[in-house]
């Protein structure tokens, strides 16, 4: 069954916080929205767009109160050498990335891909009260393909989820919202 | 674990098919992409706005050979006279909705909702060899607040599977896809 | 085995109460003579003549101090959208209709029809005492036939159980009871 | 969950069958409609009601291809003396009375109750196909009030069940069937 | 393995009591010699010989301080229109006769027939301290041929019990006891 | 359960024959009425004066084509010295006494008393198909006080079995049988 | 595993002692050697020699405050009338001999054999901790041919046990210990 | 249970063989008697005691067509080097003694000691059909204290055994059986 | 238990191999030895010094029929652009190091750390038949400390292997075999 | 699992220490740097060129505070004729070699090998918290060819566990730690 509506599990890992190897968990978001995106691996081609949008859109998530976290499967070192490799990312990567080597954050959320050994392009929302309010998964890239999310979609969702009203299709902030009769 | 990258399950039931009751089935796609989406509830107010975006886009979808079906579980009763009213659905429902008054559908996809006997706002992306390539949930309306989802995003997402090419965040068709180097 | 003369299962559903959508259970009705009957679903064709039935012998059931409660699988928003739909009922639905959408109550006394995803048409009469006194059940309509009940019957059953005396085949209050030498 | 539209058990059981103790089973029935009827004791006060009612009937449900059978948890010798006292049943009884000493009957249709090991005053219609399409059970009498029931509610049941048509509430043959547009 | 030489099972059971139905129980009978006795059927041929011979001999049972209990699996109602039907028992029957008819008595001592749903012949003799001291069973009457027992070995078998000497083969009260040297 | 009325099992063990260490085993006996009885041990008091009996009535038995066997759980060897004392049987004892060593045969018909290691006073009566007819058990003599059985009741009851008519209480060959009306 | 080096089991049984039928245990020899030994059965052949020896060197054993105790599976009964017979054992035997019926000895030490119901010829040394110092078994006359066993070797073994010193093969009391260096 | 009586198991193990490493097993044995003894360990004090008897009396068990085999848990390097010390054993070891390192022996006859490792002092005698027909035990060496066995008297119960006749207590080869009456 | 001794299990995984994505498995070294070698992780500081060494003896290896390969759990991107930065690896990597994403081969030799989500530091030395013949393991780096191997110690090792003689401690190519006498 | 990186088991045997049969156990280095090392077997040719090297080594470890342990399957008394011959050992044996004659201790750290019942050559390093540090096994000498271990490289790796800083590869005491940028 679909992990939408349940609590999150509780999660913790070593991350990439600014350049220094912390320890980040569920506990340090408690009573706060967070959105959780994961991507397949470092060093690779279309992650990098998408977590350069999560890092742009930052500040527009912040200013709802809404938390950003990546993650993927790669440690600490990994991360570090991408992030600060001066060309990939050129301003740097200033939210904090999970390094979920032992891949107990991506199969705690059901979004672990056995075979690779990688975790698909998923990404969840969570509320204040820790309780999942959406979930989005797309399939890892086989045969060279892939799909990379819309960072705008996920802040569209979260800000209707926050709205408290009923928001119909494409509803956007500031919109009005559907009238029950 | 996600369903996502699983061979989507077997599926049948009553639908709602151009005013006619009929049964449906994934057999019936078999080697074709579609868009299988659920919505809570007949008579209700986000779900129209939903299912009226699909029902727009749907000539959208089929130019690139995709199916579109909406689900709920209600039965085909209720369907039709909801559907029929003259008011809501001005120009009607012309894409099958299935009746899934069993909860079999909505259980083999994991998105059925225990507590109220019904559907998460959830939809699923199936490729021509019968893979989930993509799935979204959204928790259903608790407190009376609700989300709607975007089909559009819906669309784009199935344009950039369909694609073959590396598409990144945001991509649209004719844009560029991402190179390897 | 049978689950006459077995206490009645707690149940609580939503209900369709007078046009608002209330929680009813079985505490609502705890020391009082009760009728609960299903039918299979909204918008058909043999339950109105059953649901009309029950309505009007409502006043009768109540002079001997018996609620009766209707029942079927289909949402609150259904039942409202069929009862005040001006026509099918003129006069309206004023005793209350739960809305088993769960399937839980239906279930709980075992007039689930699993295949189809409805209920059975049965009807269950139970004491102050919580005791299951009296039960029936028809088979749904299989092929297009099927069969209304008897509300009146089921009146005459509670009357007679409540006589507190031997009520011979075809007994009517007023009536004689039978004679044990 | 209900043995309502599950094929009805295979049962064989000695019989008083006017005057002679004979073997009677559910292989004596097939491809025919039939009515199997329990009642709890010989010897006793409503029961006889009952008997009395469907020997009187028994020419009607004939007329309709259907045939009657009752059943106690009593011995053929018990049974032989009671319908032959010369008073209870003035007429004597012509239809087949099961002497399901072994329980095992009343078992297999779940209409058995335990803490005084006699049957329910249960009542199903079993079609040509074996299939049980009504059921109805009454409690037993504690503390010394029972409930007799209607013979003639059963007959319509019947009818309704083989007229293939739509039978709306308190239909009879020869009534109009519900239009279902 | 033999219930003889163990703990009598505690019982209860609807009897007939010169008339009156009763509830009788291992518990009425404690700190004292008992006999109870099983037959298979009331209105049968063998039955009645041995019910009648236990009558006229109860009287010698209760000089030596030994009840007699009889018991089939027939009800209250049965035993009472056989055991004054004036003719079967010119005196009528005087001591209690158990209605057995959910078999817990009968399969407590381990003496019901599965198939027929009826006690075998057979005979138990209990002492004050609960005990089982003796136990006859003969096979019920099949192909029509049927033996009846001895009450008077029965009794001789009480006396021998209750003497606390060593009674040799054929040991009759007055009789001397065997030596052990 | 009971035995009675159950196929016998089938036996073998070492036996005294007439003086020789022989095996007998319920082969010997297909097709054949036959008495098996057991006593708890040799050299004690009561159990020569039952043995005697049934040696002094062998005759009679045989004379119906009944064989009679007699069963204790002591060794060929001590029934060899004891039999054959010149004293306790002065006539020797010609009818065939199993030594159950292993008590498989007393196990096998449930009269093994599992305390003392030794069997139950117990006599089963088997029929030429091998069914036990009859079974009677008295208790093993606990604080010095026994009960011999009578082998003339053994006797009459395998006359009446054997008679293929409804033998009444105490019915002795030349005795009418009960008529069934 | 062998039971050498383990605890003895608790034992009880009846016993021949002096004529006396008592009741023997484990419990009568706490803090004391004891020997115990098996033979098949009374009034055979090899087995008296055994006893016989075992009440010849029964003082040398006591001298050395060692118990001896014989076993077989025959009763007390059995035991009296061979040991008393005036002519096998001249002197009579008295050193206590258990009755072990119920096999409970012999089965706890492991030495009794399933197929004829009796014990091995076995032998158990056990010290005043009760611990199992030493055990001999020989197999049952299996076609006539037997083997006694040597009550000196035993002796020889319990003394040197008692010894304390390191006792060479053959060794005998009085002569040297085998020097560790 | 005793595995007196039963089929030994088959075994196998490296084997001191006049100086030579090779494997012996059960299989080597077929159809011929052998006595197989375990001694606790190599370079201890009593073992060479044992070992030397059953050196010494190998050409006598050899004229009996008995193989003898020692066994413990050491190694082949360490059997080599105690047995060519030229000081133990002047003359050298010239039947087989087992290497039983991995406990497989010691186990399969239940003469393994868990605690220390080793093998008990025990010893068996099997017969060409592969039978156990005998077997004794001793303590291992608990407190500095033991007790080596006597080959004569294995030897003396194999040669019993072999002879086919009844051999009472201390019988030896050349003296009389004992008769049977 | 060890996995020395044991076949190697089959092993499967996407490997660096001079720059390209390439999957490696257990069937390309079929009849071959190899040495497979484990290190944490990429971009750390102890782990090039061992791949350094290995790469730099790899000839010598070679020279004795040996493949070396490595292995960690970083992903065949990581890999690449740590090996290929220019400056770690002067020049480059030429040996196969596996991307074992999944864990599959770590965990299936038994080496890795549940906790971080690594290898340890671990070698195996597998022969031509398939057996793994050595093993060493190191603790992972806790507490900012950590041991590196000694490749030269592994070379010793297989060299010592494919000898086929006795090599003693410290045994170095050219020397000469411990003699066995 | 690998056992490196868990706490060592707790152990206890009987050993060789300096020619006295002691007790020894973990107990005994709680809080202390220990190898333990096995060899397969006494009176063998590679074993004693490492128990030697171990030996003169035993002087480096102790001024590192690291206590050496051996260990074998063989018995004290092997050990010390071995250890004590006046050839093989010149200077005898000064640190304590456990006897695991049980295999227990060789068992709980996974390296006995159960076909030929003796212990790999494996060295295991544990450091004063009790934690396995290091970890290394050769296979057992099949074929007759083996491989000695190098005492020298146990030595290193301790000291650079030891050093608490990061030790390359081919490290030893004095050389410079590997830096972390």
């Amino acid at each position: 069954m679909t992990i939408v509506g349940q609590q999150a599990p509780e999660w913790e890992a070593a991350a990439y916080v600014k350049g220094e190897n912390k320890t980040v968990s569920s506990k340090d978001y408690e009573g706060q929205w967070y959105v959780l995106y994961w991507y397949p691996a470092d060093f690779t081609f279309i992650c990098p767009t998408e977590i350069r949008e999560f890092e742009e859109l930052q500040e527009d998530f912040a200013d709802d109160g809404v938390a950003v976290i990546g993650c993927s499967t790669d440690s600490f070192f990994s991360h570090k050498n991408w992030f600060e490799d001066g060309e990939t990312f050129e301003e740097g990567i200033t939210h904090p990335v999970l390094a979920d080597t032992n891949h107990s954050v991506s199969k705690a959320f059901g979004v672990y891909e056995e075979e690779n050994g990688i975790a698909f392009r998923a990404t969840v929302v969570v509320n204040p009260e820790g309780r999942i309010k959406s979930l989005s998964v797309n399939d890892i890239d086989r045969d060279e393909a892939g799909v990379g999310r819309s960072a705008k979609e996920v802040l569209r969702t979260v800000q209707a989820l926050q709205s408290g009203g009923l928001c119909g299709a494409e509803w956007e902030p500031g919109a009005e919202f559907v009238e029950t009769d």
